[in-house]
Protein backbone atom coordinates (compact mmCIF):
# COMPACT_ATOMS: atom_id res chain seq x y z
CA UNK A 1 0.00 0.00 0.00
CA UNK A 2 1.43 3.16 -1.15
CA UNK A 3 2.23 4.82 2.78
CA UNK A 4 0.32 8.77 1.64
CA UNK A 5 0.67 12.05 3.47
CA UNK A 6 -0.62 11.74 7.55
CA UNK A 7 -1.97 14.79 9.16
CA UNK A 8 -2.35 15.12 13.17
CA UNK A 9 -4.17 17.87 15.47
CA UNK A 10 -2.41 18.07 18.46
CA UNK A 11 -2.68 20.30 22.02
CA UNK A 12 0.39 20.44 24.27
CA UNK A 13 1.24 22.44 27.18
CA UNK A 14 3.85 25.01 26.01
CA UNK A 15 5.15 25.69 29.48
CA UNK A 16 6.62 22.24 29.30
CA UNK A 17 9.03 22.61 26.40
CA UNK A 18 10.90 25.13 24.82
CA UNK A 19 9.15 26.51 21.88
CA UNK A 20 8.30 24.30 19.26
CA UNK A 21 10.95 24.53 16.68
CA UNK A 22 13.85 21.91 17.43
CA UNK A 23 16.76 23.25 19.09
CA UNK A 24 20.03 21.72 19.98
CA UNK A 25 20.33 20.51 23.91
CA UNK A 26 16.10 21.89 25.08
CA UNK A 27 13.72 19.85 24.83
CA UNK A 28 11.05 21.14 22.16
CA UNK A 29 6.96 19.88 20.74
CA UNK A 30 8.83 19.34 17.62
CA UNK A 31 11.84 17.22 18.55
CA UNK A 32 9.17 15.07 21.04
CA UNK A 33 6.67 14.49 18.42
CA UNK A 34 9.26 14.06 15.37
CA UNK A 35 11.03 11.33 18.01
CA UNK A 36 7.55 9.64 18.05
CA UNK A 37 6.84 9.16 15.11
CA UNK A 38 10.42 8.43 13.65
CA UNK A 39 10.20 5.68 16.11
CA UNK A 40 6.98 4.36 14.87
CA UNK A 41 8.01 4.81 10.78
CA UNK A 42 11.43 2.97 11.62
CA UNK A 43 13.44 5.59 10.36
CA UNK A 44 14.24 9.82 10.88
CA UNK A 45 11.33 11.84 9.05
CA UNK A 46 10.40 15.31 8.60
CA UNK A 47 7.99 16.88 9.86
CA UNK A 48 5.95 20.57 9.12
CA UNK A 49 3.51 22.15 11.39
CA UNK A 50 0.52 25.01 10.43
CA UNK A 51 2.17 27.29 13.31
CA UNK A 52 5.42 27.84 15.35
CA UNK A 53 4.41 28.85 18.53
CA UNK A 54 7.15 30.35 20.91
CA UNK A 55 8.45 29.28 24.16
CA UNK A 56 5.57 29.02 26.94
CA UNK A 57 2.88 29.32 24.11
CA UNK A 58 0.35 26.41 24.47
CA UNK A 59 -1.71 24.39 21.79
CA UNK A 60 -4.99 22.78 21.49
CA UNK A 61 -5.61 22.47 17.77
CA UNK A 62 -1.93 22.48 16.51
CA UNK A 63 -1.74 20.92 12.59
CA UNK A 64 1.41 19.20 11.75
CA UNK A 65 1.88 16.56 8.47
CA UNK A 66 4.69 14.51 7.69
CA UNK A 67 4.76 11.55 4.64
CA UNK A 68 5.72 8.11 6.49
CA UNK A 69 8.14 5.48 4.69
CA UNK A 70 5.63 2.49 5.65
CA UNK A 71 1.69 2.71 5.27
CA UNK A 72 0.27 2.66 8.92
CA UNK A 73 -4.05 2.63 10.04
CA UNK A 74 -4.29 6.13 11.37
CA UNK A 75 -5.71 4.34 14.54
CA UNK A 76 -2.03 2.64 14.86
CA UNK A 77 -0.52 6.51 14.42
CA UNK A 78 -2.70 7.72 17.02
CA UNK A 79 -2.35 5.52 19.68
CA UNK A 80 1.56 4.98 19.03
CA UNK A 81 2.09 8.70 19.66
CA UNK A 82 -0.48 9.42 22.41
CA UNK A 83 1.80 6.16 24.12
CA UNK A 84 5.48 7.44 23.13
CA UNK A 85 4.60 11.22 23.82
CA UNK A 86 5.18 12.50 27.15
CA UNK A 87 2.33 13.00 29.15
CA UNK A 88 1.94 17.06 28.25
CA UNK A 89 1.02 16.11 24.45
CA UNK A 90 -1.52 14.69 23.26
CA UNK A 91 -2.91 13.78 19.54
CA UNK A 92 -6.09 14.92 19.33
CA UNK A 93 -7.14 12.78 15.78
CA UNK A 94 -5.42 11.17 12.62
CA UNK A 95 -6.17 11.96 9.16
CA UNK A 96 -4.66 11.18 5.76
CA UNK A 97 -4.02 13.83 3.40
CA UNK A 98 -2.99 14.44 -0.19
CA UNK A 99 0.52 14.84 -0.92
CA UNK A 100 0.75 18.35 -1.99
CA UNK A 101 -1.30 19.14 1.55
CA UNK A 102 1.61 21.78 3.91
CA UNK A 103 0.08 22.66 7.17
CA UNK A 104 2.01 26.12 7.30
CA UNK A 105 1.53 27.21 3.79
CA UNK A 106 -1.89 25.66 2.81
CA UNK A 107 -3.62 27.75 5.70
CA UNK A 108 -6.24 30.61 5.38
CA UNK A 109 -6.60 31.43 8.44
CA UNK A 110 -5.10 30.82 12.01
CA UNK A 111 -7.34 31.13 15.52
CA UNK A 112 -5.71 31.93 19.05
CA UNK A 113 -7.55 32.65 22.52
CA UNK A 114 -5.27 33.87 25.45
CA UNK A 115 -6.65 33.24 28.30
CA UNK A 116 -6.92 35.67 31.80
CA UNK A 117 -7.55 35.03 34.76
CA UNK A 118 -9.04 37.81 37.28
CA UNK A 119 -10.51 36.09 40.25
CA UNK A 120 -9.56 33.74 42.85
CA UNK A 121 -5.95 33.30 41.19
CA UNK A 122 -4.26 30.29 42.64
CA UNK A 123 -1.09 28.30 41.84
CA UNK A 124 -3.59 25.37 40.00
CA UNK A 125 -3.19 27.79 36.75
CA UNK A 126 0.02 28.97 36.66
CA UNK A 127 1.72 28.78 33.10
CA UNK A 128 -1.70 28.35 31.61
CA UNK A 129 -3.51 31.86 32.13
CA UNK A 130 -2.23 35.19 32.53
CA UNK A 131 -3.48 36.09 36.15
CA UNK A 132 -4.32 40.16 36.10
CA UNK A 133 -6.20 42.41 38.26
CA UNK A 134 -9.72 42.51 37.58
CA UNK A 135 -10.94 43.46 34.39
CA UNK A 136 -13.34 44.44 32.27
CA UNK A 137 -14.62 42.48 29.50
CA UNK A 138 -16.94 44.63 27.97
CA UNK A 139 -14.92 47.65 27.53
CA UNK A 140 -11.74 45.13 26.21
CA UNK A 141 -14.60 43.41 23.55
CA UNK A 142 -15.48 46.63 22.21
CA UNK A 143 -11.90 47.98 21.93
CA UNK A 144 -11.02 45.27 20.08
CA UNK A 145 -13.31 45.68 17.64
CA UNK A 146 -11.43 48.84 16.43
CA UNK A 147 -8.38 45.95 16.02
CA UNK A 148 -10.88 44.01 13.30
CA UNK A 149 -10.06 44.56 9.81
CA UNK A 150 -6.83 45.09 7.14
CA UNK A 151 -4.28 47.48 9.56
CA UNK A 152 -0.86 48.31 9.83
CA UNK A 153 -0.07 46.12 12.79
CA UNK A 154 3.13 47.50 13.23
CA UNK A 155 1.84 48.82 17.11
CA UNK A 156 1.91 44.88 18.36
CA UNK A 157 4.18 43.56 16.19
CA UNK A 158 7.36 43.04 18.31
CA UNK A 159 10.65 43.82 18.09
CA UNK A 160 12.75 41.15 15.29
CA UNK A 161 9.28 40.17 13.61
CA UNK A 162 10.78 38.95 9.62
CA UNK A 163 7.66 39.64 8.08
CA UNK A 164 8.30 42.07 4.69
CA UNK A 165 4.84 43.92 5.75
CA UNK A 166 3.01 44.75 9.10
CA UNK A 167 -0.31 44.54 7.94
CA UNK A 168 -2.35 41.80 8.32
CA UNK A 169 -6.50 40.89 8.58
CA UNK A 170 -7.92 40.25 11.47
CA UNK A 171 -11.43 38.62 11.08
CA UNK A 172 -12.80 38.25 14.17
CA UNK A 173 -11.93 39.37 17.70
CA UNK A 174 -14.58 37.88 21.00
CA UNK A 175 -14.07 38.64 24.31
CA UNK A 176 -16.43 37.13 26.88
CA UNK A 177 -15.70 36.43 30.40
CA UNK A 178 -16.35 32.55 31.90
CA UNK A 179 -16.69 32.27 35.74
CA UNK A 180 -12.92 33.51 36.95
CA UNK A 181 -11.44 33.83 33.20
CA UNK A 182 -11.69 36.40 30.62
CA UNK A 183 -10.77 34.86 27.31
CA UNK A 184 -10.40 36.72 23.90
CA UNK A 185 -10.39 35.05 20.70
CA UNK A 186 -8.91 36.23 17.18
CA UNK A 187 -8.74 35.04 13.86
CA UNK A 188 -6.99 36.30 10.68
CA UNK A 189 -5.36 35.29 8.09
CA UNK A 190 -1.78 35.41 10.18
CA UNK A 191 -0.59 37.23 12.67
CA UNK A 192 2.96 39.23 13.17
CA UNK A 193 5.34 38.33 15.46
CA UNK A 194 3.97 38.38 19.41
CA UNK A 195 0.65 40.38 17.90
CA UNK A 196 -1.95 38.39 19.74
CA UNK A 197 0.05 38.86 22.93
CA UNK A 198 0.55 42.47 22.40
CA UNK A 199 -2.94 42.94 21.91
CA UNK A 200 -3.64 41.04 25.08
CA UNK A 201 -1.79 43.80 26.38
CA UNK A 202 -3.39 46.37 24.75
CA UNK A 203 -6.71 45.15 26.00
CA UNK A 204 -5.96 45.19 29.43
CA UNK A 205 -4.37 48.83 29.08
CA UNK A 206 -8.31 49.57 27.30
CA UNK A 207 -9.80 48.01 30.64
CA UNK A 208 -7.53 49.93 32.90
CA UNK A 209 -8.51 53.35 31.65
CA UNK A 210 -11.91 52.14 31.07
CA UNK A 211 -11.34 53.02 27.69
CA UNK A 212 -11.79 51.20 24.35
CA UNK A 213 -11.07 53.97 22.29
CA UNK A 214 -7.20 54.01 23.27
CA UNK A 215 -7.31 50.75 21.30
CA UNK A 216 -7.58 52.74 18.17
CA UNK A 217 -5.30 55.95 19.31
CA UNK A 218 -2.57 53.27 20.17
CA UNK A 219 -3.30 51.64 16.53
CA UNK A 220 -3.16 53.90 14.65
CA UNK A 221 0.07 55.18 15.82
CA UNK A 222 2.24 52.70 14.26
CA UNK A 223 4.28 52.83 17.07
CA UNK A 224 5.64 49.56 19.63
CA UNK A 225 6.62 51.92 22.46
CA UNK A 226 3.29 53.51 22.88
CA UNK A 227 2.01 50.14 24.69
CA UNK A 228 3.39 48.43 27.59
CA UNK A 229 5.39 45.21 27.91
CA UNK A 230 4.39 41.75 25.78
CA UNK A 231 1.46 39.70 27.54
CA UNK A 232 3.35 36.20 28.93
CA UNK A 233 3.00 33.28 26.89
CA UNK A 234 1.18 31.50 29.63
CA UNK A 235 -2.62 32.41 28.62
CA UNK A 236 -2.18 31.96 24.69
CA UNK A 237 -2.89 28.89 22.97
CA UNK A 238 -3.30 28.13 19.27
CA UNK A 239 -6.88 26.53 18.80
CA UNK A 240 -7.50 26.18 15.04
CA UNK A 241 -6.12 26.66 11.86
CA UNK A 242 -8.20 26.38 8.65
CA UNK A 243 -7.55 25.28 4.99
CA UNK A 244 -10.07 25.48 1.90
CA UNK A 245 -11.85 22.41 1.20
CA UNK A 246 -10.33 20.61 4.48
CA UNK A 247 -12.04 19.14 6.88
CA UNK A 248 -10.25 18.24 10.29
CA UNK A 249 -12.02 17.27 13.42
CA UNK A 250 -13.20 20.62 15.72
CA UNK A 251 -11.06 20.71 18.73
CA UNK A 252 -12.89 21.70 22.42
CA UNK A 253 -11.27 24.72 24.28
CA UNK A 254 -9.38 23.60 27.54
CA UNK A 255 -11.63 21.76 29.80
CA UNK A 256 -11.07 24.74 32.65
CA UNK A 257 -13.09 27.30 31.21
CA UNK A 258 -15.75 25.55 31.86
CA UNK A 259 -17.61 24.46 28.38
CA UNK A 260 -21.05 23.45 28.72
CA UNK A 261 -21.33 19.68 29.57
CA UNK A 262 -23.56 17.76 27.22
CA UNK A 263 -25.84 15.84 29.56
CA UNK A 264 -26.68 13.76 26.46
CA UNK A 265 -23.63 11.94 26.55
CA UNK A 266 -24.65 9.96 30.02
CA UNK A 267 -27.72 10.29 30.27
CA UNK A 268 -27.52 12.07 33.42
CA UNK A 269 -30.38 15.01 34.39
CA UNK B 1 5.96 43.80 71.01
CA UNK B 2 5.30 40.03 72.31
CA UNK B 3 6.09 38.05 68.71
CA UNK B 4 3.20 35.91 69.38
CA UNK B 5 2.28 32.57 67.62
CA UNK B 6 1.03 32.98 63.73
CA UNK B 7 -1.20 30.71 61.60
CA UNK B 8 -1.33 30.85 57.77
CA UNK B 9 -3.76 29.58 55.08
CA UNK B 10 -1.57 27.69 52.41
CA UNK B 11 -2.32 26.61 48.77
CA UNK B 12 -0.37 24.55 46.71
CA UNK B 13 0.13 22.17 43.55
CA UNK B 14 1.19 18.88 45.87
CA UNK B 15 2.78 17.56 41.55
CA UNK B 16 5.56 20.09 42.36
CA UNK B 17 6.53 18.64 45.52
CA UNK B 18 7.85 15.08 46.96
CA UNK B 19 4.55 15.43 49.73
CA UNK B 20 4.31 17.87 53.10
CA UNK B 21 6.75 16.31 55.00
CA UNK B 22 10.42 17.14 55.07
CA UNK B 23 13.30 14.85 53.60
CA UNK B 24 16.72 14.73 52.82
CA UNK B 25 17.97 16.15 49.58
CA UNK B 26 13.77 16.46 48.67
CA UNK B 27 11.57 19.36 47.56
CA UNK B 28 8.85 19.40 49.90
CA UNK B 29 6.45 21.84 50.94
CA UNK B 30 7.06 21.98 54.27
CA UNK B 31 10.53 22.46 53.67
CA UNK B 32 9.99 25.24 50.96
CA UNK B 33 7.87 27.23 53.69
CA UNK B 34 10.29 26.61 56.18
CA UNK B 35 13.20 28.13 54.48
CA UNK B 36 11.20 31.07 53.73
CA UNK B 37 9.88 31.54 57.14
CA UNK B 38 13.11 31.00 58.82
CA UNK B 39 14.27 33.81 56.41
CA UNK B 40 11.99 36.56 57.60
CA UNK B 41 12.65 35.58 61.11
CA UNK B 42 16.55 35.34 60.48
CA UNK B 43 16.46 32.07 62.61
CA UNK B 44 15.25 28.30 61.89
CA UNK B 45 12.06 27.82 62.47
CA UNK B 46 9.87 25.02 62.71
CA UNK B 47 6.62 24.79 61.33
CA UNK B 48 3.52 22.67 62.25
CA UNK B 49 0.50 21.51 59.55
CA UNK B 50 -3.03 20.05 60.09
CA UNK B 51 -2.33 18.05 57.79
CA UNK B 52 1.03 16.04 56.55
CA UNK B 53 -0.64 15.44 52.84
CA UNK B 54 1.30 12.60 50.55
CA UNK B 55 3.41 13.27 47.26
CA UNK B 56 1.14 14.63 44.58
CA UNK B 57 -1.92 16.30 46.87
CA UNK B 58 -2.64 19.24 46.44
CA UNK B 59 -4.47 21.69 48.78
CA UNK B 60 -6.22 25.02 49.33
CA UNK B 61 -6.60 25.06 52.76
CA UNK B 62 -3.46 23.87 54.84
CA UNK B 63 -2.81 25.42 57.86
CA UNK B 64 0.34 26.45 59.04
CA UNK B 65 1.34 28.20 62.27
CA UNK B 66 4.79 28.65 64.11
CA UNK B 67 6.39 31.31 66.53
CA UNK B 68 8.59 33.50 65.33
CA UNK B 69 11.40 35.17 67.10
CA UNK B 70 10.53 38.64 66.31
CA UNK B 71 6.99 40.78 65.99
CA UNK B 72 6.07 41.43 62.44
CA UNK B 73 2.95 42.54 61.07
CA UNK B 74 0.75 39.75 59.53
CA UNK B 75 1.34 42.13 56.19
CA UNK B 76 4.63 41.49 56.39
CA UNK B 77 3.86 37.85 56.97
CA UNK B 78 2.00 37.85 53.87
CA UNK B 79 3.96 39.66 51.62
CA UNK B 80 6.85 37.82 52.07
CA UNK B 81 5.97 34.73 52.22
CA UNK B 82 4.35 34.85 48.78
CA UNK B 83 7.82 36.49 47.62
CA UNK B 84 10.12 33.86 49.07
CA UNK B 85 8.06 30.65 48.49
CA UNK B 86 7.88 29.42 44.77
CA UNK B 87 4.69 29.75 42.34
CA UNK B 88 3.96 26.21 43.35
CA UNK B 89 2.32 27.69 47.09
CA UNK B 90 0.50 30.39 47.73
CA UNK B 91 -0.18 32.06 51.33
CA UNK B 92 -3.90 32.81 51.24
CA UNK B 93 -3.90 35.00 54.66
CA UNK B 94 -2.08 35.22 57.99
CA UNK B 95 -3.40 35.36 61.48
CA UNK B 96 -2.27 36.08 65.00
CA UNK B 97 -3.42 32.98 67.02
CA UNK B 98 -2.87 31.80 70.64
CA UNK B 99 0.51 30.27 71.71
CA UNK B 100 -1.70 27.13 72.84
CA UNK B 101 -3.05 26.70 69.15
CA UNK B 102 -1.74 23.61 67.11
CA UNK B 103 -2.82 23.09 63.44
CA UNK B 104 -3.60 19.23 63.70
CA UNK B 105 -4.05 18.65 66.98
CA UNK B 106 -6.48 21.17 67.83
CA UNK B 107 -8.41 20.53 64.19
CA UNK B 108 -12.01 19.06 64.86
CA UNK B 109 -13.01 18.09 61.31
CA UNK B 110 -10.92 17.91 57.70
CA UNK B 111 -12.60 18.78 54.53
CA UNK B 112 -11.14 17.22 51.07
CA UNK B 113 -12.49 17.31 47.63
CA UNK B 114 -11.28 15.22 45.32
CA UNK B 115 -11.45 16.09 41.33
CA UNK B 116 -12.54 13.79 38.57
CA UNK B 117 -12.34 15.04 34.81
CA UNK B 118 -14.71 12.59 32.59
CA UNK B 119 -15.26 14.73 29.66
CA UNK B 120 -12.49 16.72 27.45
CA UNK B 121 -9.31 15.24 28.76
CA UNK B 122 -6.70 17.06 27.76
CA UNK B 123 -3.24 18.32 29.04
CA UNK B 124 -3.60 21.40 30.28
CA UNK B 125 -4.71 19.91 33.88
CA UNK B 126 -2.67 16.68 33.66
CA UNK B 127 -1.33 16.41 37.69
CA UNK B 128 -4.59 18.43 38.76
CA UNK B 129 -7.14 16.26 38.78
CA UNK B 130 -8.31 11.96 37.50
CA UNK B 131 -8.81 11.71 34.15
CA UNK B 132 -11.26 8.80 34.03
CA UNK B 133 -14.09 7.58 31.30
CA UNK B 134 -17.79 8.77 31.73
CA UNK B 135 -18.74 8.91 35.36
CA UNK B 136 -22.38 9.30 36.62
CA UNK B 137 -22.34 11.71 39.21
CA UNK B 138 -25.91 10.72 40.73
CA UNK B 139 -24.81 6.53 41.21
CA UNK B 140 -21.82 8.22 42.69
CA UNK B 141 -23.48 10.47 45.53
CA UNK B 142 -26.50 8.13 46.28
CA UNK B 143 -23.22 5.68 46.65
CA UNK B 144 -21.22 8.02 49.01
CA UNK B 145 -24.03 8.19 51.61
CA UNK B 146 -23.79 4.55 52.92
CA UNK B 147 -20.24 5.87 54.17
CA UNK B 148 -21.63 9.12 56.53
CA UNK B 149 -21.56 7.95 59.59
CA UNK B 150 -19.26 6.45 62.12
CA UNK B 151 -18.29 3.25 60.68
CA UNK B 152 -15.05 0.80 60.44
CA UNK B 153 -13.51 2.25 57.14
CA UNK B 154 -10.74 -1.10 56.76
CA UNK B 155 -12.00 -1.66 53.42
CA UNK B 156 -11.00 2.42 52.50
CA UNK B 157 -7.80 1.97 54.68
CA UNK B 158 -4.28 1.74 52.63
CA UNK B 159 -1.72 -0.69 53.86
CA UNK B 160 0.92 0.48 56.69
CA UNK B 161 -1.90 3.08 58.28
CA UNK B 162 -0.72 3.66 61.59
CA UNK B 163 -3.76 4.64 63.04
CA UNK B 164 -4.65 2.10 66.21
CA UNK B 165 -8.09 1.99 64.97
CA UNK B 166 -9.97 1.77 61.66
CA UNK B 167 -13.26 3.86 62.87
CA UNK B 168 -13.46 7.07 61.30
CA UNK B 169 -16.60 9.70 60.98
CA UNK B 170 -17.75 11.28 58.48
CA UNK B 171 -19.71 14.07 58.63
CA UNK B 172 -20.68 14.19 54.72
CA UNK B 173 -19.98 13.89 51.41
CA UNK B 174 -21.35 15.39 48.08
CA UNK B 175 -20.48 14.35 44.78
CA UNK B 176 -21.53 17.01 41.62
CA UNK B 177 -21.29 17.97 38.63
CA UNK B 178 -19.05 20.92 37.31
CA UNK B 179 -18.72 21.24 33.08
CA UNK B 180 -16.30 18.44 32.40
CA UNK B 181 -15.52 17.29 35.93
CA UNK B 182 -17.16 15.31 38.48
CA UNK B 183 -16.35 17.12 42.51
CA UNK B 184 -16.74 15.23 45.51
CA UNK B 185 -16.49 16.76 48.78
CA UNK B 186 -15.79 15.33 52.11
CA UNK B 187 -15.70 15.88 55.35
CA UNK B 188 -14.81 13.85 58.86
CA UNK B 189 -13.55 13.95 62.49
CA UNK B 190 -10.22 12.21 60.80
CA UNK B 191 -8.94 9.98 58.17
CA UNK B 192 -7.60 6.53 57.67
CA UNK B 193 -4.30 6.30 55.34
CA UNK B 194 -5.34 6.52 51.44
CA UNK B 195 -9.02 6.64 53.04
CA UNK B 196 -10.39 9.76 50.26
CA UNK B 197 -8.55 8.50 47.44
CA UNK B 198 -9.89 4.56 48.15
CA UNK B 199 -13.62 5.84 48.66
CA UNK B 200 -12.49 8.19 44.68
CA UNK B 201 -12.16 4.62 43.43
CA UNK B 202 -14.87 2.80 45.36
CA UNK B 203 -17.38 5.72 44.05
CA UNK B 204 -15.75 5.20 40.46
CA UNK B 205 -17.09 1.60 40.44
CA UNK B 206 -19.99 2.13 41.53
CA UNK B 207 -20.39 4.51 38.74
CA UNK B 208 -19.13 1.43 36.52
CA UNK B 209 -21.53 -0.80 37.62
CA UNK B 210 -24.38 1.81 37.84
CA UNK B 211 -25.44 0.44 41.61
CA UNK B 212 -24.72 2.48 44.57
CA UNK B 213 -25.42 -0.46 46.92
CA UNK B 214 -21.79 -1.34 45.81
CA UNK B 215 -20.37 1.30 48.59
CA UNK B 216 -22.54 -0.89 51.46
CA UNK B 217 -20.93 -3.96 50.35
CA UNK B 218 -17.62 -3.14 49.77
CA UNK B 219 -17.74 -1.05 53.55
CA UNK B 220 -19.25 -3.97 54.68
CA UNK B 221 -16.57 -6.57 53.78
CA UNK B 222 -13.91 -4.88 56.34
CA UNK B 223 -11.17 -6.11 53.22
CA UNK B 224 -8.98 -3.66 51.24
CA UNK B 225 -8.68 -6.40 48.34
CA UNK B 226 -12.01 -6.60 48.27
CA UNK B 227 -11.53 -2.79 45.72
CA UNK B 228 -9.64 -2.04 43.03
CA UNK B 229 -5.96 0.17 42.86
CA UNK B 230 -5.69 3.50 45.21
CA UNK B 231 -7.16 6.29 42.90
CA UNK B 232 -3.90 9.14 41.95
CA UNK B 233 -3.38 11.98 44.40
CA UNK B 234 -4.04 13.63 41.21
CA UNK B 235 -7.08 14.63 42.24
CA UNK B 236 -7.61 15.18 45.96
CA UNK B 237 -7.12 18.49 47.45
CA UNK B 238 -7.35 19.53 51.43
CA UNK B 239 -9.77 22.15 51.33
CA UNK B 240 -10.44 23.22 55.29
CA UNK B 241 -9.65 21.95 58.89
CA UNK B 242 -12.22 23.86 61.29
CA UNK B 243 -10.99 24.43 64.95
CA UNK B 244 -13.56 24.83 67.77
CA UNK B 245 -13.69 28.81 68.08
CA UNK B 246 -11.38 29.70 65.74
CA UNK B 247 -12.59 31.45 63.04
CA UNK B 248 -10.17 31.20 59.67
CA UNK B 249 -10.61 32.79 56.49
CA UNK B 250 -12.91 30.61 53.51
CA UNK B 251 -10.70 29.60 50.78
CA UNK B 252 -12.51 29.39 47.22
CA UNK B 253 -12.30 26.11 45.14
CA UNK B 254 -9.72 25.87 42.26
CA UNK B 255 -10.59 28.39 39.81
CA UNK B 256 -11.08 25.73 37.02
CA UNK B 257 -13.76 24.10 38.68
CA UNK B 258 -15.98 27.27 37.36
CA UNK B 259 -17.10 28.53 40.46
CA UNK B 260 -19.84 31.05 39.30
CA UNK B 261 -18.19 34.72 38.89
CA UNK B 262 -19.38 37.13 41.15
CA UNK B 263 -20.52 40.18 39.15
CA UNK B 264 -21.00 42.74 41.54
CA UNK B 265 -17.39 43.10 41.87
CA UNK B 266 -16.59 44.83 38.78
CA UNK B 267 -20.15 46.42 37.60
CA UNK B 268 -20.14 44.07 34.79
CA UNK B 269 -23.88 42.91 33.83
Amino acid sequence: MIPGKIAAGVSYVGSSFHGWQSQPELPTVQEALQQAISKINNAPITLHAAGRTDVGVHATGQVIAFSPDHYRETSVWMRGLNGLTPPSIQINWVQPVAESFHPRYAAVARRYVYVFQDQHHDPFLRGRVWQTPQLNADVMHQAAQHLVGEHDFSSVRGAGCQSVTPYRCVHSIQVVRRHAFVMMEIQANAFVLHMVRNIARLLVECSDVSEAKHAQQILLARDRTQLGATAPPDGLYLTSVRYPGQDFPPVPEPAFLGATYNAAHTGEA
